[in-house]
Order: C-alpha cells, then structure tokens, then sequence
C-alpha cells in the first residue's frame, strides 16, 4: 500500500474542488420543484421585464415638457382625458396639453413619458393643476429598464433560492435545465453496530447511529440517500456490499471502521472501487482524522470515522462541499460563519484543525460560544451544540475572550 | 374601522410570541422523516447509553490495583486469559493479576475496572508487561455514563436536526411525536396580477412572482402550501374566496394589493374572518410598511405588500416566526445574523427599521456588506442579494466602515 501523508482541511478542499464536478447531465424541472437546486444553464431573457412601461407612483401621466417651469404660485394647467386601469392596456394617445390619471403599476399611454405624483396636482373636474415640473422619464420604469431580452439573469451553477424562482417567474420561465440531485449511499462497518430498529441489544452491541446522522445532513444538502445497511468486519463481504452499492450511487459514504483491522480495510476497499483512488488518508484535525478521500472513475469515496461526533463533524465539513461539487455549485465566496468569544481557554495544536461543539449565548457584550463538554458526554453534547467553533491550523490554542469562527448546526 | 398604531418590528414579533400557538394534536412519525420537525413530547430514556460498560481505547482490560505502581523500569505482569471482540459479550470473569484484550468500544469483562493503553504495555506471548498504572475507571464508560434510565433527552419545543435524530436512534427511538407541519395559504390580489403560466403578457399585465417567492420560504420553513391563486380587486369576490381557502388551512397569506382599494379590502377581509381580528395594521419598517397582521380563531392572517422586495422580506422577518410558532418552536435565544462593516453611508429614520439588500464580501479585514441598487433594479438586486442587512429603529443612519447585522438569505 501506498502511504499517503495527512492533509489539512484547506488542502483537502481543495482537492475536493479539484476532482470533482457534475458527471450525470442536466435536467428540467418545473420552478416549483426547483428551489434548493443548481443551475446547469445560463438563464437568458426571452422578455423585457416590464414589458410596458409602468408608473412607479399613484398620479398622472404626462408630457415632460407640458409641466416645465410649474411650480406653487404658477401651476401647469392639463386635460384630464382618460383614466388608467390597472391590467388593461392604456389605449387612449396622450397629446400636448393632457393628463391621464395612472395607478402605481399603471401601464404609461403612448405620447406620456412622466408622472406627476397625486400629491403634486389638484384635480378640478376634468382640469388638473400640476404645482411641480417633472423631467422626462421621472417615475416611470420603461420596458426593459429591468431586465432587456437577450440579457443573463442568471448563471449556470447558481443554488436556486426562492427569490430567485420569482425573477425566473418574471420573466416567464416555468422549467430550468438544473443539476440532478446526486443519490448518496451509506455503509456501516463494525462487528458491534446493530440496525437503529433492534429493540433489545445484547451486551456488546450499539445502534448505528452514525448513518441515521449522515443520512439525514446529506438530504438537508439536496442528496438522495441509499442506505446500504451495516456489514461485519470481514473483507470479502465488505468488499462485495461496498461495490453493489457503489455502482447505484454517486457517492459512497464507508462509516464506522474505528477498529485497526477495519481501518485498513476501508483503504483497500476504496482501492478496490477504481483509478485513481485514495487521494486523502487522514486530515489534520481533532476529531476526525482518520476521514479517508478517494476517487474511483467520477465519483467520489469517503471513509467516515466511527465515532458520532467525529464522523458527523468531518461530514459536515468534506462531504457537504462535495455534494456541492457535484451538484455543480459555484465555490462560495462569503464566510458563512458566525463570530463569537470563547467562554474559556482551549488548547489546539499547530498544524492541525480544531472543532469544538458549543453553545451559543447572547450576552450584553456579544455572542458568546460555550464549548459543551458532557461527563462521557456524548449524547448531552450531540443535543446541546448549537455549532461548531472552529481552532485555526496556525494557532497553539485560544484564550478565553478570543473570537472564534463557529459553524451553526441546523 | 378601528384605527390602529404601527407597530415596531420587536413589538410586532411579541404579539406574535403571545398570540400564535399549535392548535393542532401532534402527530407521531418515523425519526427518518422527523428532521426538521419539532418535538411535541419531552423524550425520557428508556434505556442505559451505553447499556454495558465500554472501553474508550484499544488496550487490556485489567484490575486497576494490580497495575500499581507500575513503570517503566518496574512492569506489572499480568497473565492474558481472553481476547474480547468486538460486539460481542464479554463472557470470561477477570481475576486478580489477569487482563484481557479489548478493542475500542469492546464490552469490559465483570472483575475489570479499567484499561490499560495498547501503548503501555507489551505482550510476550500470554504474559502482559504493564508500564504504567491506571486508576480505576480509566478508559472506560460504564453503562448509563451517558444517558441513565429516565433520564430527560430532549424536552418538547426542540426542532429536530440531524444528530438529535441520532441520539434518538442511540436510545432505541424510532418514532416521536412532533408537530404536524402548518398548512400555508397563499391569496394573490391584484388586477394586473396573472398566472405565472401566462406565457404572453398583455400590455398592462405582469405575472405572480410573490405567490413564487413566499411559497417557497413558507416550504423551506416546514409549511405545506397550498397555492389560492390570483383574485381581481373585488371585494366579494375576493372576501368569498378568502374565507374558502381560510378554513382549508392553519395560515392564510394575502399577497399584494398595492392599490389603495385593495388595501382597504385586505383590511375587511381580514376582520371578516373572525375575532381578534387586525393585531398590527403597519409595521415601522422600510420596506414592508404596509403589513397587516390578523388572527381568526387560532390562526394567523397576514397581509403582505405587493412589491416583491418588500414581500419576501417582511414575509422572512415575520412569517418566518409565526410559522415556527406554530410547529412549537422554543424562542430562538441566539443572534443568528452575521456581522459585517456596511460599504457606504446609509440615511435611515430614528423609530424604523430599515432592510437592505446586500451582497457580502469576504475582505481582508473581514466580512463587508455591500448593498446592491440595481438600475431600476428589481430582478437584479433580486438575484445578487445573499443578504439582508439591518439599520435599528434607534439609528440615523449607518456610516461606511459601521458594523450591521446581516440576515443570510438562502
């Protein structure tokens, strides 16, 4: 076996940005199913929006050059000659010397090219005295002063958000060419992991929590899950199961192998998968180390460490931005983290990336991130953390006071 | 028509706080359908984690006291009597000056009380030479260590993300009682307004883009929605199928209505529905001033603005909550805004809130929100936006370089 030397976080991202990419062809989606999805055209407008050109104020449409010099003392005297309805066409020719009233969103007549707002005139009948000039295009949207036809409103590799289902609505999109979700399988390893369904364990035994876990991030990150049951510590049978289910998948997740011997199998199983293989074996942070990467043919192989905390913070961390990768999102550019104080010193190492689960606290003086250590604590900080604080590769430890960059856990 | 002060967005999420509750009898689901969803019944354990003592590291299990004293130059010998294996029970008793192989997280055989570190000792055939001594209980769990029987996991309130369904599976949970998601109804009203079908746009006409936006928030949110179409500005017509898609659902949204007709008509249709009747007619916000917010019975109305802007904000500043109120979520105590230095001066007014689009940026010195103004600058500030920023209602305005709260959108 090869040896590989372990890598830290950034490098890994790295790597993972490198790799991998889409490899299943777009599909069309109505907008409705759409939200949460990537992108995988760039969306031009085959409209102007708006289409006509609309008033932006309850008032009246005029000619610009009818209301110069009006003021107070000396109003611009108009005909009132139509009335705008909101939805309908404005259908009446504005000529010199007329006003017609107009609804904010009211569609501007033909001859108009301003409105006066309301609060500017004085309606006397069919006359209105305009107390105000207005330039020319003075709150008015023209057509196409939104979006031209022919213009890109989106790009391909965009993360659909709801707003932006709207703007696709605006301009008369009803289906987009997006990404297909990837499908995600799962496979327990260890002689001691049991189905979460057992009622009754026998001594020795523990719930495979780590895929109920995993399982359930990778759906909040738009993924498709398999879940490819728990296999015993045995080569053969783990090799086999790992293959079938990689050949339905996308991406395949290898959970638990905390002992030795699984450890070791887990690499030669990812080996086994396809060129070029692994690609990371081991990641220099606390916890989560022995988190594996590798590549067979387009895909993605990722070997968890069993303990929950660990696999679920290395999953967070590697496996969310893969499945991003994959979905063919554009690489954020914007620190999503939080900024908060840590409540007490916290030792670290250089070199290597600590993740702390915390509370988190509004105080008078700002956010505060209370690390959660239980007795043997596992469940009580599994429920408790509310994020993940987040020790810099370059630093030895922080002081209690220090800001530090805190992952929520939603 | 009774007259009613605008409210402040903090007084505004009081009323809700006070006013909105679930009404509806929680349900019991399968954990791996119940992420997201918020526990209706507080979880007691029915069982001991981990229900047997377990080692915490790959060594030998021993009797803390025959390892005393134990050194380098001074080793304990023990004798080797058992290999325990991993999920397995541990069926050999240990006696005095025996040890037993035992893997991480292995089953600590009866008589043992501690573990020794597979780095401390050294093996010579069925003779174990200890370097090190252990106190009792050294690298061990005992059984209930971290959760005891009886014991309180998590309390009703709590929405459930993925590691809490993980605990759950660890205490042998596999179905829990949640709140039942809110069913959403959305109301768009408005002559202009047509289907976002609608693939010709008539001069006047422009699509339903906030029945887009709102409904897909409303689903990110837990909602189920349930879409009421477009309504003209009439206000039988309207009021009649308000209270048709009223009953059907636990929310009613009504969407739009910017004219000055349909406002007034929001209002009657919304006290039409039943006592209380209009909570907040205007919130001291910009955008968003137009917001309505009724009760009927149990449920909430609320009526939005039409201008997509200021619907999706007030509709992710209030709605949001109300919904959460409804599934039973505890009161959020965490600031989840990020901070960020605005890019450039921005005048507010003492006594309103202002909401302003942003993009951020990742700088130097940190992360700075810079607003997006498009042209006329619907569509664009719509699709560049990744934020909302916040001016308090106690500010003048924000000076570049001053630091603000910034919601993400997502």
């Amino acid at each position: 076996m090869k040896f590989f030397k372990v890598k830290t976080v950034s490098e890994t991202l790295s790597i993972i940005a490198e790799q991998f990419h889409p490899f299943r062809p777009p599909i069309k989606l109505p907008i409705t199913e759409a939200c949460g999805m990537v992108l995988a055209e760039d969306v031009i407008s085959g409209e102007q929006v708006p289409h006509f050109a609309r008033s932006t104020v309850d008032g009246f449409a005029v000619r610009a050059q009818d209301t110069y010099g009006a003021s107070d003392s000396l109003p611009a005297f108009l005909d009132i000659t139509s009335r705008i309805e909101m939805g309908r066409a404005a259908q009446v020719l504005l000529k010199e010397g007329q006003a017609q009233a107009i609804p904010t969103g009211g569609m501007l007549p033909a001859g108009a090219d301003s409105v006066v707002m309301i609060e500017h005139v004085e309606e006397i009948g069919e006359l209105l005295n305009v107390y105000r000039q207005v330039a020319p295009g003075e709150n008015v949207i023209r057509a196409g002063d939104d979006v031209e036809r022919g213009e890109l409103v989106m790009s391909a590799g965009h993360r659909l958000r709801p707003q932006d289902l709207g703007v696709l609505s605006a301009i008369g999109r009803t289906e987009v060419q997006v990404f297909p979700r990837p499908t995600i399988g799962i496979l327990s390893t260890g002689d001691e992991v049991v189905p979460t369904e057992k009622k009754e364990l026998a001594p020795g035994e523990v719930r495979d929590i780590n895929s109920v876990t995993v399982g359930a991030i990778a759906q909040q990150h738009g993924a498709i899950v398999i879940q490819g049951g728990i296999v015993r510590d045995d080569y053969e049978l783990f090799a086999a199961r790992a293959r079938e289910l990689f050949a339905q998948v996308d991406v395949l997740i290898l959970s638990g192998g905390s002992s030795v011997g699984t450890r070791d199998f887990t690499v030669q199983v990812m080996q086994s998968l396809g060129e070029p293989g692994v690609l990371v074996h081991g990641v220099a942070t606390k916890p989560g180390k022995p988190t594996i990467l590798a590549k067979a043919g387009d895909k993605p192989v990722m070997g968890l460490p069993g303990h929950p905390v660990s696999a679920q913070i290395m999953f967070q961390l590697l496996a969310v931005p893969l499945l991003e990768r994959l979905q063919g999102v554009r690489a954020r550019q914007t620190d999503v983290r939080l900024s908060a104080k840590l409540s007490r010193n916290v030792a670290s190492a250089v070199g290597r990336t600590d993740y702390i689960r915390v509370k988190l606290e509004e105080r008078a003086d700002g956010l505060w991130a209370i690390p959660v250590f239980g007795k043997s604590g596992l469940i009580s900080t599994l429920v408790e953390s509310e994020g993940i604080a987040e020790i810099p590769e370059n630093k030895e430890g922080v002081l209690e006071g220090e800001t530090v960059k805190v992952y929520l856990i939603q």
